[in-house]
């Protein structure tokens, strides 16, 4: 039997989520809740693994059993043993073949970023940027990564996937308060740490050190040091993913 | 010499603004930091206490000094000391005039809350209000708030201000993001838990419990056992403060 699971979890206190050898991560709780839970080694597969920091507000897993449970006392029960700042949301019984990895067919990020002068309560979930700098630009920059692209540019450059291609659908930037945004992007798949070298190129088009038509020639060179540095973890959520 | 300060600050580890006999209180840790760096005795007047577990994004404040300060080394080192979740974000010379309390013309508070199941990240800033409501209809109730009105009705019991005569300038509420929404109030002042009373008020339109029209008649009512329950501190910012 297969299950789909809807998780939520503040990334602040985990090393991430993909399980690593004496690391506190969130794959790691889940797999040690589920298991006590249904009585069985229970191994969760996320859509996609969150760095340190990273904050989800539905990641989507799934994992698997060889006996029926019950999803309302599995949902209600694990939620009693884990820690306040992992959420179980939903499970449910889906067909064996659903995948919660390769099925994924769209991701949507926010990244918080704030100008001004530091603040306790922005400073918690976003990331400071700077006093002041030219939103409208960088909004205009947005439309330049839409689209399908070979994106090396803003990939980390310790990974190994080789196919660096990927269709941003949808990226914007939303005045969520006075001197509070967010970068809100969907695509098909994001490279690892795509959106956090996104926002930092971004925030160099408000900082006027880039035209926000640079973008085009960024993407173009394919290369990682034309673009700009990682931002911070802090500020970046995983909001959906859909199949 | 007076001096108006700006600050930030994170509710959640502290009994409230306003000092109290052996509880940690904001305006003793401000006075605490201030006084050491000024060495000289500072006492910190805000535009009004907040509650325990109340943030705020721009408190203001005023104390008096017998010497000359250099506000920008006084600004930095305070924020050295000051622990994480208090900012200040800014200490400016004032006519002695000016008094953070009693001249204030306007605050805009914000109130963050969300449906549908727990999740975990806004679970540390929101207040979360049931499965499903009914936010047109509570969305329709917030301009029968707006206007000049003995808010009676939204006002804790447990208090000695007699005038409860108010303004409130604006009342909307906000779709921040999917299930996520935010009571965004502004008035010449507030009662004791206002906020939070009309909080619980509209809550009870979004259950269908009240028509967005029976708050003419709670307001009329002036009676406090007509209105609704006390909503939660968490999900109270104080935003604005206008002179």
């Amino acid at each position: 039997m297969r299950y789909k699971l809807i998780v939520s979890y503040i990334g602040t206190n985990y090393s991430g989520f993909q399980i690593q050898n004496n690391k506190k991560t969130i794959q790691q709780i889940l797999q040690d809740v589920l298991s006590k839970v249904c009585q069985l080694q229970i191994t969760v597969i996320a859509s996609g693994r969150t760095d340190a920091g990273v904050s989800a507000i539905s990641q989507v897993c799934h994992f698997d059993t060889s006996k029926e449970i019950n999803e309302k006392k599995c949902l209600s029960y694990s939620n009693s043993l884990l820690p306040k700042d992992i959420r179980i949301l939903s499970i449910e019984k889906v067909d064996d073949n659903f995948h919660a990895r390769y099925n994924a067919k769209q991701k949507t990020y926010d990244y918080f970023f704030y100008v001004g002068m530091k603040n306790s309560v922005y400073e918690s979930f976003a990331t400071h940027v700077g006093i002041n700098l030219d939103i409208q630009e960088m909004i205009n920059a947005c439309q330049f990564i839409i689209g399908e692209h070979d994106f090396s540019c803003f990939c980390a450059s310790n990974t190994n996937v080789k196919d660096k291609v990927r269709i941003i659908y949808d990226c914007k930037i939303i005045e969520v308060d006075e001197h509070l945004y967010k970068l809100e992007i969907t695509g098909n798949g994001f490279l690892y740490n795509m959106v956090r070298i996104i926002v930092g190129t971004l925030v160099m088009v408000g900082q006027k050190k880039l035209k926000s038509s640079d973008i085009v020639k960024i993407i173009n060179m394919r290369d990682r040091s034309k673009a700009g540095k990682t931002m911070p973890s802090k500020g970046l959520i995983l909001k959906k993913v859909v199949y």
